[in-house]
Parts: C-alpha cells; sequence; structure tokens
C-alpha cells in the first residue's frame, strides 16, 4: 500500500467519525482552531517566510509572491474564516424530500456529506484553512495538495488545524495535506477513485486541464470565465458604460471579470465613445470588429482567439451584432459557460438572453462579478463551477454534500 | 474535423432548440414516435434478424441473445415506454429557488436541461429507444454508443427515431448514433468535452470500469451492486427470511440483489436453518464463516474475495457479526454504495443503521430490490448511480437535469 493509499483509508476512516458529528460539536472545533490559528501566528509566518525565500531565489513574478506571502492580517482573515463558517447553518442531515409509496413503503432523501474530498490547488496558502473550514462543516474528510511553492505554509497551517482537531478529540485526518512534490503522486491522487469521492481543482486553467484530463475520480470543473457583456439597442447605455467598466476594471485576475462586450450595431455611433472614453481611463486595451474599429479609431482589429480568451487584464474584446438572436449566439459560441449579462430595458429580449444563453449565470442590467458564493448570499464559497454536474456557479456548503434515500418498510418484498 | 466531432457539433445545434420547447411539442414528438416505432416493427425485427443471425455465428451465450433479441412485444413495450415518458409531467423551466439580495439582485435557480448526454451501453437495443424518450423530455440531445452486437437493431430505431423528429420539424439530431464499431472512436467519444456535458454508462462492471478510467467527459457512474441485508438480533426472522429469499432470488443479474447476508450472532441457531431451508428450495449456494459452517454443514467456507463479490448469480456469501457497528464496519467495507438493508425492530438500531451505512438507498425491514426509478415513483430511470456527485440512487428525469441562476438587477454593480 503506498503512502497516498494509506492517506485514502485514513481520510475514510475520519469521514465515517465526521458525518456523525453534531452541528455544535463542528462549531465548537471551527472557532477553536480559528483560536489555534491566531495563536500560530509566529510558526505560520516562519514557514511562510521559508516559502517567500525559496520562492525569491527561484526568480518568483512579484505578483505570484504576494498570493504567496502570509502576514497577520491574512492569518487572522483566514482564523476569521473558520469562525464565519461556524456561524453558517448546518445542511447534513436535512430531509429533502419524503414521500410514500403505494405498498406502503416510506421514503426519505437525506443530506449528506459526500465522504472525502480532494482538492488540487496553487500557490495561495489561505486555501488550506478555508477549504479545511467548508469540508468540515459539512462533515467531509479533505486530502489538500497544494502548489510546492506553498509547501512549508501549507504544513505549518495543516499542523495547527490537526493539532486542533486532536485536542478536540476529532479526528486528526479530517485534514491531510499530500507533501510530496513528485508529480506521479499527484498523478496517483487523481486516480484514488476507492477512497475520494471528488475532486476540486482551484487555480489556472492549465491546473484544472490537467486535473479534467487526468482525473478518474469524479471532478467539479471550477474557474474559466470568458463573461461576456452585451449591450442591447434597448439598453440604458449609461447604465451599460457602469457595467461593463465595473465588470472588466474592478479586478481583473478574476473569473467572473468581463473579458468580451457585444454590442447591438444600432447604438454603436452613439454608445462606443461614451464606452471608449471611461475605458481609456484605466487605459483598457480594446480590440474590436470591422464596425467597431469604425468609430473607435484607437482600437486595434480582433482575431478569432480574441473572442475565445479569457485575457484576465486590462484587454476587451468587442463584437458587432445586429440582433439578440446574435448575441446569443455569439456567446454561447465563445463562452466559458460561467456568467454573461445583457444590458436592456426591453422585457422580452432580457428573458430571451435569460433562457438561451448557455451560462451558470445570466445576468441581466448587472455586473458579472456578483457571481460569488459570498454575494449570493450563501457565506462561503469553494468555487465557481462551470459544468453542468452536480454543482454550477457559486459552490458554497450544500454544494459539498450528496444525499441518501432512506427507506422504511414493514417487509415488503418486490412482486 | 473527425466525424465524432460533426457529431457533437450537431448535437449541440439540437440542444439549443430542444432546451426551448414547450412540454407540448415534446410530448407529442414522443407519443408520435412511439406510433412510427409501432408502424416500424418490420423495419426493426428485419435488422435485429440480423443481429441476431450474427450473434449466432459468433457463438454468443443464450442469456445475451436473449438480451438482443426483439418481438413484436418488446418492440410494442419500447413505443409503451415512449407513451409513459410523454404522461409524466415536465421539470425543465422549474425554479427551484429565488431569492432577494440587499442590493436589489433577484437571483432564481432555474431547471434546464443537461445540454448533450452521452450514453454507452450494451447489446439490449431497447436502450436505445428509451434512452432517447427519457433525454428528449429533458430537453438535451443524446449522443449513443450501442454494442457491435445490437448495432443494426439500433440503426433501425435510431432511424425510425429520427424521421419521427423530421416529419415533426424537430431536429433530427435530438438523437444521434456511432456506427463506427471502432474502439478508437469510442476512446474519443469519452473526451468529447467540447460538446458532451455527460456521459452515462449502461452495462456491466468492465464497461462501466472503462468509461470511469477513461473519460474526460463528466460521467455519472452506475450499476455495481453488492448489496447486503442485516438480520439483527432484534429481527423478525420470519420476514428476515422473506426479504432475504426475495432480494437473492427474485430477480437474479440485477445490481439491486442481495449478494451477502451480515447475522448476528446470537440468532444464527434459530435463524439460519429457517433461511438455508427456503435458500435451497432454488439452490442458492452458501458460502459463510466458521460460526455459520457450524450450523449449515453444506455452507462452503467464504474468501475474501467472497464477500466483495457481485455474483449476479445463485449464490449467497454469510458473515457472522457481535453486533450492530461490526455489521456497518463490514458493509462499508465490502459494499459498492447501492443498497443495503438492515431486518429489526430495535427502532435505535434501525436508525443508527441508516445514518452509518454509506450506500445510497439504505432499507429497514424491506428488500433492496425496491431499488428502482419505477419503484420509487420516478416514472421513469435512466440507471441507478453508485456515485455520491450529481445524482445518488434511482435517477429519473429530474437526475437528467441541470441548473442556471438568472439574475435581475437594476444597475448593480459590485463596489
Amino acid at each position: 500500500m503506498t503512502d497516498l493509499e494509506q492517506m485514502g483509508q485514513k481520510a475514510v476512516q475520519a469521514k465515517y467519525i465526521l458525518q456523525k458529528l453534531s452541528s455544535e460539536q463542528k462549531d465548537k472545533l471551527l472557532r477553536y482552531a480559528a483560536e489555534q490559528l491566531r495563536l500560530g501566528r509566529k510558526e505560520i509566518l516562519a514557514a511562510n517566510a521559508e516559502d517567500i525565500a525559496l520562492g525569491e531565489q527561484n526568480g518568483m513574478h512579484a505578483g505570484l509572491l504576494d498570493r504567496l506571502r502570509l502576514t497577520e492580517d491574512r492569518i487572522d482573515a483566514m482564523a476569521e474564516g473558520l469562525t464565519q463558517v461556524a456561524e453558517l447553518p448546518d445542511c447534513i442531515g436535512e430531509v429533502m424530500e419524503s414521500f410514500e409509496r403505494p405498498n406502503g413503503l416510506k421514503i426519505e432523501k437525506r443530506r449528506v456529506p459526500l465522504g472525502v474530498i480532494g482538492i488540487i490547488y496553487e500557490s495561495r496558502p489561505n486555501v488550506t484553512a478555508d477549504a479545511f473550514g467548508l469540508c468540515f462543516k459539512t462533515g467531509n474528510a479533505v486530502i489538500l495538495k497544494g502548489g510546492s511553492d506553498a509547501l512549508h505554509s501549507n504544513i505549518a497551517i495543516t499542523k495547527i488545524l490537526r493539532r486542533a482537531l486532536s485536542l478536540c478529540d476529532l479526528p486528526e485526518d479530517a485534514i491531510q495535506l499530500i507533501e510530496d512534490r513528485d508529480r506521479a503522486v499527484t498523478a496517483q491522487f487523481m486516480r484514488l477513485n476507492q477512497y475520494v469521492d471528488v475532486l476540486i481543482p482551484r487555480g489556472g486553467a492549465g491546473l484544472i486541464r490537467n486535473v479534467v484530463e487526468n482525473s478518474t475520480v469524479p471532478v467539479i470543473e471550477t474557474g474559466t470565465g470568458n463573461c461576456h457583456v452585451y449591450v442591447d439597442k434597448d439598453a440604458d447605455l449609461a447604465m451599460a458604460v457602469d457595467i461593463i467598466y465595473n465588470a472588466k476594471t474592478q479586478r481583473i485576475g478574476v473569473c467572473n471579470a468581463c473579458e468580451s462586450l457585444v454590442i447591438h450595431r444600432d447604438i454603436r455611433e452613439v454608445f462606443l465613445p461614451k464606452l471608449a472614453e471611461k475605458l481609456r481611463s484605466r487605459n483598457v486595451e480594446m480590440r474590436g470588429d470591422e464596425q467597431i474599429r469604425e468609430i473607435l479609431p484607437d482600437c486595434t482589429a480582433a482575431t478569432e482567439e480574441d473572442y475565445g480568451k479569457e485575457y484576465l487584464d486590462y484587454i476587451i474584446s468587442m463584437k458587432t451584432v445586429e440582433s439578440v438572436e446574435e448575441a446569443i449566439a455569439h456567446i454561447n459560441r465563445y463562452n466559458t459557460k460561467h456568467s454573461e449579462c445583457i444590458v436592456t430595458n426591453n422585457p422580452d429580449t432580457a428573458e430571451r438572453f435569460l433562457n438561451e444563453v448557455d451560462a451558470a449565470c445570466v445576468y441581466v442590467n448587472a455586473s458579472t462579478r456578483f457571481t460569488d458564493g459570498f454575494e449570493f448570499g450563501f457565506g462561503a464559497e469553494i468555487g465557481i463551477s462551470t459544468q453542468k454536474l452536480h454543482a454550477r456557479g457559486p459552490m458554497g456548503l450544500r454544494e459539498l454534500t450528496s444525499y441518501k434515500y432512506t427507506i422504511r418498510g414493514n417487509g415488503q418484498i418486490r412482486g
């Protein structure tokens, strides 16, 4: 049995205990773990300093170094995250449906934990505590494979969380960290079907593609967002400018940022100059088709590739259409099924867009930036699913659960 | 672009039309297709005769030949299946939840089709019509890869269904059949993520393992059932005999049949002779541990392998335990998370079993044979899921759907 299989077995042992815990037991642990993280600041910062030093030695990019760096405030934020999860209602055990069959069988559909969740993520060490909090609250054991860059930090955080579990007489294997940097181990992790119920990758497009392509464990695909805003001919143009400006520039490196603009031809002459003025104030590079370039001379020519691209940068692609149908077809062709918006005051056009655009979240007259577990009021978020199986859009606690049917009879047999 | 990619593209084009159809349009087509199947009996039977002749030539096993063989009655049953699906309520468009955020955003969670469903199955040609009916009713396009043995039959059935679609001015690509026998094509089908939203394998353990191991498209794992009945010390023993007899022998080749018996030590002397008498009447081979063999001399020794086995035959493995805890641990170790039963009159023991056994369906005092979409009242069944993601247990129409969030605002942007 490999080390990884042993971890799998330990996680399974832990899951049987976790699924039985009361809400009080779980919330108490989460608060205690938060306290231990605060008390362990020094320990965590020392480990993080090692990761930072190695990163600097290896010439790590400033942006990545920033994501990797922990501070007292960031550790407090991790701790606060656990406390917030403790405050959320516990959905485990909830009876989702109940019905009785003509033969007298009483069937209940009850919410249960998924079991063992695997999470593969990149350089942000705060994911270690966040993911544990959400998985633990929902009665799941978690096995984490963080980025090698953050290994020391992740080890330190995991150690504190396991110690907290142990001090509360709970199974410390509720959280386990894969410390091996070998890619072969990650590959094996993705095929640990016997023990792991679901894998959630969190990170860039490359990481997610790797997990989707190589995992035999069921995956929830998260992340990539090539999000569009369509400005209809019946749009409030001032509102459209505000929404696009917000969705494009409020935070550029996130999956719910706007990457592409679709605009009805009838309004381009009035609308585009206003929009361009606003976008230029943040030096957003515009790439559009001929009809847009006729009006905006500083707009460069968009290629086919541009329309399919998640820039995560101060760049926006722009496309002219002649109708909402054409807008919908363009979006459905190029989008990543994440978040799409129409700006219009025409209720029929809005309804059509809502129905026909294929995406997790479809907006009328609001920024795509609201696709977020907290903004949706879930109180938590493990990621944004872009697949249709199991969970779609922002995933909170409920999305980390499954269900089971319980059936009570009095001797029924099948005829 | 390969033929398969073209099929994927056509399925995507069809899905955008299917998702917009009214319930009336869908039900009308289903009834019309049923009529066309009945009218096409001769065409289907002629094609089926070719498959049967080839099967006989190739020395196909009698059981498989029977599964492959169509008769007028079986064709009528396929047609009747489509009519029944037309009678079921349409869940597409249902508002599953709706809520308003403090910033005024109105969020609705609406039920939508999955999109494009791929189904890989074995020799029963009736799956072709059944799967189409369920997928079509839920607004999904389906791409089918049936067993090579049934190719002529599947082509004939698909042709009739596509003709029915076309005559109703609906996209005939709502159903497409992969006719290529090449395994490489099936392998490519399993990686058609760009077009296919989910793959559902239907068939034996080997087929399912192959799909789980090689598919990059999300899979719903169905099928294998190593189902247990645990006879508690507080059981009604006559009821236990009836339940085990039913679950073991009423139909042996199905996933919800009982394969293994777990028995509390305290009742073995009274219970086992009664049970054995009943099982012997159907020549069920018993394989048990030492404590069982002390009482039943014709019981052979069970190996480790026996406890993990789905026999699908007149064989049952038997294990003695000293407590419900031990029974639960044994079941959780060897089961396939399908259907498990306790026979007991003790409500505390029952509750514990219901909570702690990890399976899609957990029964108290009823046969495991009820794990079935029709028996659960879903009116349909595409399979029994043994995974925890998306759907667990019997899958009816709702399990072939996803959801999308629609969000209506009046200019909200994120601060």
